[in-house]
């Protein structure tokens, strides 16, 4: 019994650390590699963006929907690495953000910066100018839905990053 | 040794049996009981639908954004249950659908029923009458975006169970 005794512990120890994932002990260098992947999202995070109305980081974008003659809504979902955003920009007939993964930011001309979580909703009014993207901790992945039928996007200035963390 | 050979694997195996979460053994006679939970989702399920423009199950309803002066558009998501489906309708602005769980059909007037899988998108263009709902064998999560500057939708005749499983 002494021997039993000594031997279960371990036998125990190392089951239970079999029953858990291997973390890979690899430097976070790349922001992107905390990203969650596409088989834990509905949607597949598409295209890398590659333009400059988006800084901060990088930016992925799946057109879901495009306006047509059957439905003026635009609707895709965009994906931020932390601290990516978009510029100032307003959208001539408003557009409707769906949160639906990790934590953003959403700031209106002459207001206050506000946090957006999974789950939440935002509506931007028409030719409001706004900006929104991660938070500086967390990627974020929005649903964006956009009428396209009084005209497209105005892209205006950088968001600096004093502006970005106040 | 020999006392040790006996016990190990009766250790090992009791560890192993709690590792995995415990299925409670109850009889799935209520449909809804397969539905996924509130916390699997971005978005909670909402209200039951207590209506007849819903047939064949049960139906649920989150408004997420209703339309108003800032934007046009309502954005809900809907779960239903297998079986459960809407009567024949049309939308006079058109309707977008992001399927985001289970299995759906989707019918317009004088074509062939199709289904609709987890993270496929549908059109259904302006006045077209047509049903959509849950397949026969699994539930269905969809978030529609229904333009209602041009009226509210128009609700028809029930989809009967030969329409429905044709």
């Amino acid at each position: 019994m002494k021997n039993l005794r000594k031997f279960i512990p371990l036998a125990i120890a190392t089951v239970v650390v079999a029953c858990h994932n291997s973390p890979l002990n690899t430097p976070d260098k790349d922001k992107s590699a905390s990203l969650p992947t596409d088989s834990e999202h509905v949607f597949a995070r598409g295209e890398k963006v590659n333009n400059p109305n988006f800084t901060g980081g990088a930016v992925w974008l799946n057109n879901l929907v495009n306006a047509d003659s059957l439905n003026q809504n635009a609707v895709g979902v965009v994906t931020f690495e932390a601290g990516a955003r978009t510029k100032w920009h307003t959208h001539p007939a408003g557009q409707i953000i769906l949160a639906v993964d990790g934590e953003g930011y959403y700031q209106e001309e002459g207001k206050e910066k506000v946090v957006v979580k999974k789950g939440e909703v935002m509506k931007c009014p028409a030719d409001v100018p706004h900006w929104h993207g991660a938070s500086a901790h967390s990627h974020f992945v929005q649903i964006a839905i956009t009428g396209r039928e009084k005209g497209e996007t105005v892209w205006l200035e950088e968001v600096n990053d004093e502006v970005y963390t106040k």
